[in-house]
């Protein structure tokens, strides 16, 4: 394990403000230590001498060498509890009490407090506002919920100490063990993402699970879960999804709260796998705990119902998974061992009155089928299918292939023995075939997350410090916005732009337009004018003869439309042919949590109406870029569709890489939006800027 | 009841094929009816006297009056024992013997001749191919499945079987209890329009619930469960959602699929509502089958848990619910019953040390707002709420308020006895705080369906005659295709075309070229061309002087492009901006089951490559033909997005009535394209038709 280890397995745990007086929290923490805890527990209250039994000493100075202190003191004396600790060489320090940041105000200032302590002293600190940890490896409960965790591979964490009680006794009821719970409370210092760093070191962690409601640092986050990820799934309920839930969500924690897009984007390429609902959350971490890999995600399903078997193959349907398709020797040799009426093609009908025998053969022969990655055993209770023999036969076959199975066993009470029987050997039993379903498609989600190859970002050769120059022209300026006067931006980071300049006399209008092939497109400059074609500040198709006259117009009528506006001159700028290209928009937005949120769609209504836009977090390497391209629905338009000629992707890709590039070497970049970026068959241009600066960052 | 009283409210059920022999099937159900039935068991073999301790008979006619009868003899005596029955007056038959269509061949044949012998005698069939029938009203288990089903207010209908016997344990166990319960086999005489109509009389079956692969006659099933939902909600899951569950579907009834959106459309319009798991179906009947009705969507939270709160708020976020907005009187309310800490705005947060004292305060307040129409208690167990106190609190609250309450009680066996206290006052109580608010979201879509007006189909003055004459042109044709030259048909319906006419000779062009105002677009009229463009078959923006021209090259290009093509003519039509105007596309295809299914959506890539299209089964009502246009993402174009002007809805929504009443009233129509139909500020125009008709059906 790593830098936690001692949190986890301490040899003595000691509770500052423990106390035997019934109904106290100080009390229930000492109780749930000395149910099971394998090492010492070290009470520690001024006003006792003895609490349940155990010696109780006057403080910390005085107490033996403490591992873990589960701190339980109030408020007011938390922080000379910490300080303490944090002298006499405990590192592990839980703080149950309540009345920190959530308060607001002066809890807010004690909370700021206790990180200073922390780091003062290098402590390892959980919560404040938590319902404490659990390790069920060293039997310790050093909580006071009501309930205990029984020993298991899956390791939990919670924002929420309630979700944590409200979930135990639920799953020891259905056979769900874990290793460590911790509740986070209001994460002061250490986070999920300490957490899914340690467990990742952990070797008997199978998988993580959590429940959040915020993520502290996104763009930590998702490095560090990328890594763990590589090893061991990660299945995370991030509440707040909805608008309602994440107002919700920030009057509970008082979390800034990001945008559920940019959660959506980091996540995913965290390699999280999110459940939407408490039950998916443990269905999927039950597949992912005691199942091997598939191999491929064809499913097949065996079954003595036809009715169920159809029901599950709809959610195969639903899932990323597909039906196996049999090969002809595998129809074969299930025409052979099948009575006549049976369906033989996928899902396998083994009708009514199918035996343990008949199902055994059946799925003996789908699962060595190559085609077949995983299958689910359907089954509707019959006189002539005992459970219990049923539920070995699905174990043996599972492992001989090496081939996830889960079961769909349907029918109550009949099932719990078998039930108890298949969860030793790590197969889950579902009371519904979609959830079953949802079961092996979380492996097969996990599979392709370990699978995937997740290049690291192309180091374009660009011009940073001409960028940072023209970032700095905001500086001197009452606005922080810019323009098109900054599409040198562009070309330093090596995205095409058309050819022009900005030009502040007619004269030089016209020179600029002499020089550029063909008829031009002229366009007042001016931070506070952005609709410019509204007000007539555009000009299009103008040839170097009218060059002239355009300018003195387009300029008076700015003057005239707003006569303070800062005019910054015209843009003078060849032609370029919208409709021999699509209009694409390559967007960013800095979300709180997880940074530079880039965005991807078609111009219009595209974007505008049908909100067809794909987002990644940056910095984003090609393979990402290309994502976000095939994400969008009406991306069959830049591949050609309706006889058009199909456009440069590769440009497209590579200006999505370079303007990521851009957005995370600059910080002070808000906002930035290139709209449009014309793809034609030939390359792509960036027709027009905007972004917004944050002055204070440069 | 209707006229399957006797069905389910027998008398006397007779067992033909009782027989003691262990593990038959005629015992399985002599023994099933023997446990409880109410009424008289009459056994029916010739090769014994007595079965299981009853008095066993001969033959039908030697036996006292059947009021239902079982039939469960081999397959090839199945006809001989249901000619008896009819002879000696019995009009309810439940045929368990398989081998009938769902066999093929032989098989089909016999269920054929079944079905005349059900006319012959006009006898109530179930089946064949059936578990049986349950009634619990009067104790009857006339099935050989291996569990009985506990009183309750559900009627279920399964065509499998085995879904039957893999639920009803389990339903037990859950304390979810059936009025009759049908297993419908082949449906050769009975099938789920006669049930749900016989339900729909039942003032004692509070919820239909069903399990169906297929669905026999759409169109009847649509008229009668629309009556039905008036009143008796239906909840279903139909399998064959996915393509994969349609296949297997298909191989396990048999059945023809229609299309799965045929399916979605029909059942929507019928007030159905859809389940997609066994869960989810359980989930919202157990809603609907004890709770009022919420007469406002706005849904109020009460727990003691942040956490559980925020997904409770997530759920209700993805449900077509709200959360409530709490009137200032209750904020106040609130503000002074609740502690500091609790957060008194939505979802209710009355912290973890809340007691019942505090939840039934804040239960109080909340469903006294005019704005909550229905509430969640979710809570996480905790030492000073107990679970079966709070349950009496709810179930007054609720009482007292007459609204809907369901709730989440966390925390597995501990809320085991709770739950059977909420469960006698109809209170379902959901492991998953989704699953809570989806129970709720079945309640208001239940209340939407009852409160929606179906308008009737307008009737529309037109011209039948002529439209059966341009129909009956393809009797002459090889081809049963039409296009352009039968716009006429639109014109007989009242659909404005543009002024244009067929003609067949240059001079005649010219002469209505010049009496059309500007200049005319020409095209030629053959049923072998349809991509008339490709060929040069069509001319833009022709004057008066070119006309002659170009109706030779016109048809000159058509003969050398496909010499043995039949020329009609060439089609001289009014110039139609379409720049405009939206192009927007009706279509109407048949479906197996549901008939005419009518389809709406915006030209070009927004049908073809963003599916952005919306269906329903004809004949439609305005209300109905509106909502299509609604439906589509695009929508907003029609209504003026992005500085367009508003287009003609009215205009779309006539025409799309007026279609729905041209295809039904012509079945012979199998397809239909009006592709475009231009819809521009001032009114619309089919610019282009083409149909497919069965000449058969003429």
């Amino acid at each position: 394990m790593g830098r936690l280890a001692e949190l986890f397995r301490p040899e003595t745990v000691g509770v500052i403000g423990a106390t035997d007086r019934e109904g106290a929290v100080g009390r229930a923490i000492v109780e749930n230590l000395r149910d099971d805890f394998a090492g010492e527990i070290v009470p520690v209250n001024p006003k006792r001498d003895e609490v349940l039994g155990l010696e109780c000493y006057e403080d910390v100075e005085s107490a033996p060498s403490i591992d873990l202190a589960v701190v339980v003191v109030p408020p007011p004396i938390v922080l000379d509890s910490v300080r303490e600790l944090g002298k006499a060489g405990t590192k592990n320090v839980v703080v149950i009490t309540a009345g920190f940041s959530e308060t607001g105000g002066e809890g807010a200032e004690r909370e700021r407090k206790l990180r200073e302590l922390a780091e003062e002293y290098d402590l390892n600190v959980v919560g404040p506002n938590s319902l404490g940890v659990m390790s069920t490896p060293v039997g310790m409960n050093a909580t006071f919920g009501p309930e205990n965790a029984e020993e298991g591979s899956i390791s939990f964490m919670s924002q929420s100490g309630a979700f944590i009680t409200a979930v135990l006794d639920w799953a020891n009821e259905q056979g769900i063990g874990f290793r460590d719970v911790v509740s986070l409370g209001n994460k002061s210092v250490l986070d999920e993402t300490d957490f899914v760093d340690e467990w990742g070191e952990d070797p008997d962690t199978d998988v993580v699970i959590g429940y959040l409601e915020d993520i502290d640092d996104g763009r930590e986050f998702v490095e560090t879960a990328r890594e763990v990820t590589e090893d061991t799934p990660i299945v995370l309920v991030k509440s707040g999804r909805t608008d309602a839930g994440a107002q919700a969500a920030s009057s509970h924690t008082g979390a800034i709260a990001g945008s559920e897009r940019a959660y959506e984007a980091g996540l995913e390429q965290a390699g999280v796998i999110r459940a939407e609902s408490v039950q998916e959350l443990f269905d999927s971490a039950r597949a992912l705990s005691g199942l091997p890999e598939p191999e491929s995600d064809g499913v097949a399903i065996v079954t003595n119902a036809g009715g169920p078997g159809v029901l599950t193959t709809d959610a195969v349907g639903d899932s990323t998974l597909q039906m196996a398709d049999f090969t002809d020797e595998t129809i074969e040799r299930l025409n052979e061992a099948m009575p006549d009426e049976a369906n033989v093609y996928n899902p396998i009908d083994a009708i009514g009155d199918a035996d343990v025998d008949r199902f055994a053969e059946a799925l003996e022969i789908a699962l060595a089928d190559p085609n077949v990655g995983s299958a689910v055993v359907v089954s509707a209770p019959t006189a002539v299918l005992p459970y219990d023999e049923l539920s070995e036969v699905v174990i043996e076959k599972s492992e001989t292939h090496d081939k996830p199975v889960v079961t769909c066993l349907m029918g109550g009470d009949r099932a719990r023995d078998a039930e108890d029987v298949l969860r030793e050997s790590g197969i889950p039993n579902y009371f519904d075939p979609s959830r079953a379903v949802q079961g092996l498609d979380a492996l097969a989600r996990y599979r392709d997350v370990r699978q995937r190859a997740v290049d690291e970002p192309t180091e374009f050769d660009v011009d940073r410090e001409r960028a940072r120059e023209i970032l700095e022209r905001t500086k001197d300026r009452d606005d922080n916005r810019l323009g098109v006067e900054s599409m040198e931006l562009l070309e330093a980071y090596g995205i095409p732009t058309p050819t022009g300049e900005i030009v502040d006399d007619p004269d030089r209008a016209r020179e600029v337009a002499e020089s550029i092939e063909g008829d031009v497109v002229m366009k007042i400059v001016s931070p506070e004018i952005s609709h410019k074609s509204d007000i007539g500040g555009v000009k299009v198709g103008v040839s170097d003869d009218e060059v002239y006259d355009a300018y003195e117009e387009i300029v008076t009528r700015a003057r005239n439309y707003q006569p303070d506006a800062t005019i910054v001159g015209v843009q003078v700028q060849e032609m370029v042919d919208l409709d021999a290209g699509t209009e694409t928009i390559v967007g960013m937005n800095r979300d709180p949590q997880f940074g530079p949120l880039l965005l991807f769609g078609l111009g219009g209504i595209f974007v505008e109406i049908l909100e067809d836009t794909s987002v990644r977090v940056a910095p984003i390497g090609e393979g990402e870029a290309r994502e976000m391209i095939d994400e969008i629905q009406s991306a069959p338009l830049l591949r050609g569709a309706r006889g058009r000629e199909p456009a440069d992707i590769d440009g497209i890709v590579e200006t999505i890489q370079r303007l990521s590039q851009l957005v995370t070497d600059f910080p002070s970049i808000l906002e930035l939006d290139v709209n449009p970026l014309v793809a034609g068959p030939d390359g792509v241009q960036a027709i027009d800027l905007r972004l917004t600066v944050d002055t204070e960052e440069l």
